[in-house]
């Protein structure tokens, strides 16, 4: 294969406003911790006149992802929607300093929503409650879809998180069609519990017809079947999807494939902030999988980026992770 | 004094863009290392383009010691022009938040420049380069300047990067005389040797008939007085100032004050920024002043302030400074 891309992504493009809150202020208002919650725009003003001084930085579940690949060196795009306003500057900066392609359209000037972003409660423990204000990304629609880009990709990477527009499912329709078209795969990661209950049936079909990849964590593949058995949840994803991989937390990822299944145990840091774990499990996964590594290995790099990525504010990559994985035995050392 | 201000700061609204960058990419860019620089606004677009992903936050030197001083509980206020756009939102939720009063009119949103921001390029030494597109903040003029709030400071604290425009240094007299018409005093921040070669004699002017506190680094006052000698430019800047307050990297922080003098050593820490070290400095030195300290425990406020700031990624307080200051002794341990 000689795709111009390894990894295409789509999803939320979404600029992330880091505070810090305790419990206390979670519960006095009304967040849920440790999950994503939409809100309007109203509901988002509000709560950030309540959080205390912040830090901005580019974010998005798959941008996370996509970017993580970048910085690995792999080949690969972006596709989700800002508007042509300070904050949608920022992230289109962020994303192709880091050597991605994205060139989705910007929202003009004059449209009514702003760059989405998401204000990001990291609690003492380092867990991460996101309050989500969609802004223009809720606008992505069919006609930002590439077929050319995406039959230039190996592997497509949808984000779950978009299943909550009609249009955006569309725009994953036409993505998936031009990408398993040309012989591509897809892959789908989904998101969180909550992303779930709202589009079980959606997930269900998409995983049973077109979805040869999964990324899940425990929670989610437990909401997905709609059982409190890991195990029973794990092998009916399984039976459904070519790979498997979920991560478990403190206790690493698991891989299911064509009956064989991996364990890999999760490496340790000091959490300061969770904000990415999942989305930089699938930047090394997806990294080593187009780099042609085995399944057992991907989910090692997945791992390690995890762990780095947890280790900071912010959920893109700061330190060398070619380094790590080379540290870690995955790949040569680079020569200087 | 019951003043309604401890300390009211005026200065350039930033917000901050810090990105890593190696040293030959300063060199191939040519930029000073070290120091700030002015951009126009072409050359800011360009120098971002360069840079790899970056963090917004809240900065500007004058608002960084505000936030500081809200941060350990002061009363304070901050003067300096922003936009009416999403970096000024930012910066203003941010000085809010940290709980000084900001009452500075927003430039309209017609207005042709935007928020001022800074590219601050960090080195792995930890040393910051500073690029600054000064955008609205330019604009601050004497309109901007509230006599009653000036009069109800105990301290003013003038930012000397604001020297560069004449309307600016014009609502620095307006405040000045504001304040001392009250009985208020007025400290004032040399910012850095480049800014004091722009302005040398207006410096001059005004600490022989106007200031009461000077705060300078070693490159500051040794700028200022057009010589080589440090202990030579010290003893003029005591002649004229009757507080000095002088900053000297790792070799801590001299006081000079009515033929008196201290030393007080750094605080040792690994830098990973050394943006706002000189800013948290003043926010030490000048909370202690204004809570009744020993000018000698002022100081030593002060390098504790510097050495938490420097310790991470970005200009303003992360960690509990007055908790800080109490395991060294220099305010009593809070009850819970």
């Amino acid at each position: 294969m000689s795709k111009a891309f390894q990894v295409v992504g789509i999803g939320n493009a979404m600029v992330d406003v880091l505070a810090h809150a305790t419990d206390d202020f979670l519960a006095a208002n009304g967040i849920e911790k440790g999950v994503m919650q939409l809100t309007d725009r109203a509901r988002g003003v509000e709560l950030y006149s309540k959080v205390g001084p912040a830090q901005e930085i580019s974010g998005g579940s798959a941008a996370n992802t996509i970017a993580g690949i970048a910085h690995l060196g792999g080949r690969t795009a972006y596709v989700g929607k800002v508007k042509d306003d300070q904050l949608g500057a920022i992230f289109a900066h962020d994303l192709r300093a880091q050597g991605a392609v994205y060139k989705t359209a910007m929202a003009p000037a004059d449209h009514p929503a702003e760059t989405g972003r998401c204000i990001v409660l990291v609690t003492p423990d380092g867990e991460r409650s996101m309050n989500t204000y969609l802004g223009v990304t809720e606008f992505l629609e069919p006609s930002d879809i590439d077929e050319s880009q995406m039959a230039d990709a190996e592997w497509i990477y949808l984000e779950g998180y978009r299943f909550d527009g009609p249009d955006s499912m569309a725009a994953f329709q036409k993505a998936i069609a031009a990408c398993r078209g040309a012989g591509g795969r897809v892959s789908l990661t989904l998101s969180d519990p909550f992303c779930i209950e709202r589009h079980r049936d959606a997930f269900r079909t998409m995983l049973r017809d077109h979805v040869d990849l999964l990324f899940a964590n425990r929670a989610e593949v437990l909401s997905m079947y709609q059982t409190d058995d890991f195990e029973a949840a794990l092998g009916q994803a399984a039976g459904e999807v070519a790979i498997v991989a979920c991560t478990e937390s403190e206790h690493g990822a698991h891989v299911l494939s064509d009956g064989q299944r991996w364990h890999v145990p999760a490496v340790p840091t000091d959490i300061v902030d969770a904000t990415g774990a999942g989305d930089l499990f699938a930047s090394g996964f997806l990294w080593g999988l187009t780099e042609g590594h085995t399944l057992q290995d991907c989910a090692a790099m997945g791992c390690i980026a995890a762990s780095e990525v947890i280790s900071h504010i912010g959920a893109r990559p700061q330190a060398d992770l070619k380094a790590l994985f080379a540290e870690h035995g995955l790949i040569r050392q680079r020569s200087a």
